[in-house]
């Protein structure tokens, strides 16, 4: 377990006045906040393909990042040092999960049959891995988006013979999900969505996706999988229009095809903000539906109008992600998955660590700063006045359904023209910023 | 009917080369295009807003457009001069119908039972220019956003006493509504929505819009209106983030209230943009749901991030949208609303009549090209053999739920590994083209 | 000095555990901070317009705050309300400066010279305030986009004589701030750009700009005004296109009219925004050139396409802002102003002072941490290392113009294929989240 | 010349009406347009770099489209079969000129020297096709973004080594463009620019490219290249930020640096649309400095925020870049380059043709749309008149330097108050769609 990052061994935390860039000076596992420590709080998982499997290509360059154990000219063998490698980060970085695709840990072989057992050998690996560490799955997911037959779609391919392929990987990625005893399993549809609404019947399409993921379900529940299903909602990129578009959408659409008890939602920091929401509004969005599902805590780039995925740094962000999560009493079985990649001209194997140290840390603080914003401040109580109207008399008559738009007519009529009451959102905010500096 | 526009007499169809600029060079209305006249299908409708009520101020300066009908300084003789340019203007442009919120044809009075009696007695009288005309009401809208007392929304007001309010408002222009016989009414929640989620319980104030429209609908039942009930989604703007988004969010929102047999959509093209779709594609969500009610039809500037509510002059948009319409089976009690204003440096009275021409000929001559792609290109077909997968054998049996995920499994791995099929988007664009052409 | 707001006493320093909303947490005017007070690093301003002179109003309603000062309805008598109360608040809040149009202080008059008269009344009372109290004008500026006249531009209207009135209002406000013995004139081109490229000459109207700037240049140094004369950029809005659209462009114009001298730019953070840039690249670009004038520090809303003048409470903003202005080695004749006015829905009077407190708190803490970023953390050094190749050598040679192409070519070619550096952006966003945190 | 599109024989004219998709139904290269052939007019180019070398990857998958021509393993023989299918795809689409990097015709060797011998031996391939077809090239261009040395820059890397690799692909990309006799060299800086303002010095930064240009330039004059020398701006991507922003940016740029005589812009229509601006603004900022080199014609999506490449087919585009191409007199050196790609969907070989044929028609129906427009319409003079108070009079000794700022506050107040001419913009909106329709 020191092969890979022989200079660097286990982050630990050292606390605020530390100088040493490869320690914690937030994030410290052990510690309780709010009768929970850390690590129960955030559940941090490490991204296995972000991590050990891309070096930085972008469209206009290939990769930049001489990964050692990327060096193997043979497939298999690569794929059994990214294993190796990977157990030697989590252990040393400290997140207790981890996520991966069928096709991140384990390659395609020439026939789906090469390529199932392919992906057993090394789930059996990764098994023994687990148990030997004590790390866990967050999820496993079938990559349905990279093989170019999914180039128009997986579930929602125009043509029936793309769809069963889809089928054979996530049938088989659910057998492994369930035999690594991941927490979750996931779908995210880059695929499913059209380039040009000319081509496409997309109310056929989406017909087609409902009824896969009823089938989807349906095993699940087949080979006992107790862990969640989710969806990750994404508006765009690399398809024009993705059909899980954001939350709302998702959940419509899960409702649609009554799979609102078995499918719930995992939420990416960055497509929210690429959907025209904030993070904590997605969040918020799936927490009233009770349908959070786990997080992805990477960033976008408020300029740029594609998917960075960078780490999480912004300690707004995180404060206000903590706040929905607490108010939810926390994340169930998901967890917050580092779905973020160093930049393409982080070239040194420390930028990996500098980019969890620094999201870890910026979570740990959001944590704590998001628990003084809730017991400690006078926020919660101001918010919660704002609708007492509504807590009794005919304001909760009015939310039992007992009043008719002829009742509400003649109690408005005898009110006469109401006053407007101040929203003070400057004064919130102010609230927020007290708890952070 | 020739008080404010002396100089401008009823615009008529001239065909493509009159050089007169007060004509129609497409909009012929008696045309007919597949079986109904143009009139029939485009069912235009000018807005009563738009068109009479603003002078085009904006953030940074005050109106600039000197109307006459507005020059008075009693708000009842001002309404009164508005009311008769405005059929003035109908009858001359040749709009079959128009649309108005309660506050356009009548002002506020000092009480509600003041705004209700001067509401009424401006309802005679448009009832009476109605009659004359034979101009329609396409539909009616209480404006629930002007009032001061609506700033932190109507519906969605976190005092209760601002949603009877409201419902003064809504249960008298449903009266009015009726009264007018128009084939529609019309919520626009533009304040529905939140500034911060900080000060906001998002799931309460979205319960809360849910009862009022169930409570709004039921009385409609109640007094026999026979038309649609329709909201119009719209992301952000007045408010940061507005509950209605798109059009998946209000769909997701009606079924989750039991509304979606009562309530359709009205879409307007430029809130299409801003929630970063298509016009085109918030047409086809709505149709594919059954749910297309009506369309305002102005367009936005993909410059800039709010909405300009500019005359529609695209042709690309109006053929797209024409398509959608068509095969929608046309537009049954909606139509195409003209939610567009001149700009705030066209002064001229004849700017008015130049900005209604312009998006009459751009939606007749759209009509026209996407009759033809329809009818006469091969587009369609190419379209339907994408999918024809489906349509029979085991594609088929997927679509009827009678293959679970270890049928398709087998199926996938029976196949190997499928072909990409090209999309042929290019070719697909190139017939819209020659079409236009 | 205690009339419009009774019950609030002068904003003092409470440090960061006062429960009080209405204290400063961080601002502590006299708090030394790298050899200068707080007071003299940030120069905050108020700017009379959004403080005092609107009430709300946006495109979808009139204003919803009842201001006190503005409720007589002699346009003279309220003027002087408004100036009694701005310096009311003026000292209570404690920003030794303030801001305003010509328009603001003083309210058009029937006549140019009966304006003019108006003008100059308030100036002298004004004149009387600041030398009562102590507090200065940061900068005065003449309103150029409120008069209808200029809908279609002031300096670059087609219509000659619309200019000529432009050049009115120049001329007087020039001396106004003379007298008033303010730091700064501005220019902000709200209306300077086009709506449509098609009724646009450009570069005509690019040039009268260029020529009207070099008579107001002539102009005041003609009458001995020692101040910055600023451009303020903004990309649009009201404007479709607005022809100073970013620092890059006006710094590009001003080069080409030789006025690179004469003209610094005042950089407002939400116009950065809007133009694509991040708030510091706007500033690091003005002070390359050595034309960083002063700060307008509002922001906008990153899901929002239009400027919403919100109090500026990021820290991430407040700390990179402060970091171009320590490395500026200071503001100048430059300020801090507040730009900004509160929401809509802040109707209570109170709102304003929470605006100001939060916007001043989050830049006093933004000072110390840029403060503690430059001078006590590993981020300089970090920063000038990776240019050190260029120090000295061939690479310093390079720099001073001693190599042409070839010789280059000969290095390049002697070297073989470079190795690719580490950018270490995660590293360095940690090292600015440590001294956050 | 018959060997990879056997089925496809050279493209021919047929007239709208024709049923053939693999035919021009607008392009007539011999169909004369005021005076001169749509040949000479429109100047179209091949890119060589889109259209052989990429195969549909994206950030989330590899290629999709089998193009025979990439079979070969050797790279030396690959790049022999592309030269091959790029000469018959130009003769058969009939675009008179190609486009080419250094690295699109020649792989790089395994050291530099291989490397430029490799590019020679493919120039010299490149001028027999030349002549043999007569077919040109329109320009070359270095690629100074792929290699990982440039991952942080090319002339603007913190690392003189990395700046002088460049400079041996500059120097030796502008001999090979002199000896192929192209009309232009151009640098596209994708990544000469920042991802975070943290790591960068941006002032000296610049100054390194500055100081590059320059040297290029020299050489260029020094070994007789007579062509143009262009730089393209886009705003971000792959960069965040990009230093040649958009045209405002890169003349500002060019002039501080001397060098706005010797170096023109290439325009893209997608980068003009992603830094804000519309394709027709960016083109006419250089046209209005006289600075406009060529144009490279894709297009962008409205809502997509990255660079899709897509070929051209928006008709208002194409009329509104060829009124300010024609209102230039013409492209002189430059051209219409197609820096487009088909779809990673369209995975056929026809689409290559179909993406190309709806471009040039595109653009050939928009140059008899723009001529009609300029000479057959109301619109030229309507616009000129607009300015007609500068043509004589005191608006004229404005525009000559005669009249201060005084003169001109005399002239604005014997005027008084002036009034508001309407910019009629739906009038000029109008009589564009007359002429398209």
């Amino acid at each position: 377990m020191n092969k890979y990052f022989p200079g660097i061994s286990k982050i630990e935390f050292e606390g605020p006045n530390s100088k040493n860039p490869l320690s914690f000076k937030q994030y410290d596992e052990n510690e309780v906040v709010l009768g929970k420590t850390m690590k129960e709080h955030l559940k941090f998982a490490s991204s296995y393909w972000h991590t050990f499997c891309g070096t930085g290509a972008d469209p206009f360059g290939p990769g930049t990042q001489p990964l050692p154990w990327l060096k193997e000219s043979d497939p298999i063998k690569r794929a059994d040092d990214t294993m190796e490698v990977a157990f030697e980060f989590f252990h040393k970085i400290g997140t207790p999960y981890y996520c991966s695709h069928d096709r991140d840990m384990a390659p395609a072989g020439r026939s789906i049959e090469e390529s199932e057992d392919i992906l057993w050998s090394f789930a059996e690996k990764a098994k023994k891995y687990q148990s030997q560490t004590g790390i866990k799955m967050l999820f496993g997911s079938a990559n349905l988006f990279s093989n170019p037959a999914y180039m128009c779609g997986a579930a929602t391919n125009p043509d029936f013979s793309v769809l069963c392929n889809a089928a054979t990987q996530v049938k088989t990625m659910m057998d492994v999900v369930k035999f690594l005893d991941a927490d979750n399993y996931v779908f995210w549809g880059g695929r499913e969505g059209y380039d040009t609404l000319l081509n496409t019947d997309m109310k056929r399409e989406l017909s087609h996706l409902g009824m896969f993921l009823k089938q989807a379900v349906a095993y699940a529940k087949k080979i006992g999988f107790e862990g969640n299903i989710l969806i990750e909602p994404k508006p765009m990129e690399p398809t024009k229009h993705q059909y899980d578009f954001d939350s709302a959408t998702v959940i419509g659409f899960l409702k649609e095809h009554g799979l609102e008890k078995d499918i719930k939602l995992n939420i990416e920091a960055n497509h929210a903000t690429l959907a025209g929401h904030t993070f904590a509004h997605e969040l918020q969005v799936c927490t009233d539906a009770g349908m959070l599902g786990s997080i992805d805590i990477n960033r976008g780039d408020a300029q740029n109008g594609w998917d960075t995925d960078q780490f999480p740094t912004n300690l707004y962000d995180t404060v206000e992600a903590m706040m929905v999560v607490l108010q939810n009493g926390g994340l169930g079985k998901g967890g917050l998955n580092f779905d973020s990649k160093t930049r393409r001209t982080s070239t040194d194997l420390s930028d990996i660590f500098y980019g969890y140290i620094g999201g870890m840390d910026a979570f740990a603080r959001g944590l704590k700063i998001a628990a003084k914003i809730l017991n400690n401040s006078p926020l919660p109580a101001m918010k919660e006045a704002r609708y007492s109207s509504y807590d009794s008399g005919k304001g909760k008559e009015f939310e039992e359904g007992l009043l008719d738009l002829e009742a509400l007519y003649k109690i408005g009529k005898d009110n006469g023209q109401p006053n407007a009451v101040s929203g003070r959102q400057e004064l919130y905010e102010n609230i927020i910023n007290e708890c952070i500096f």
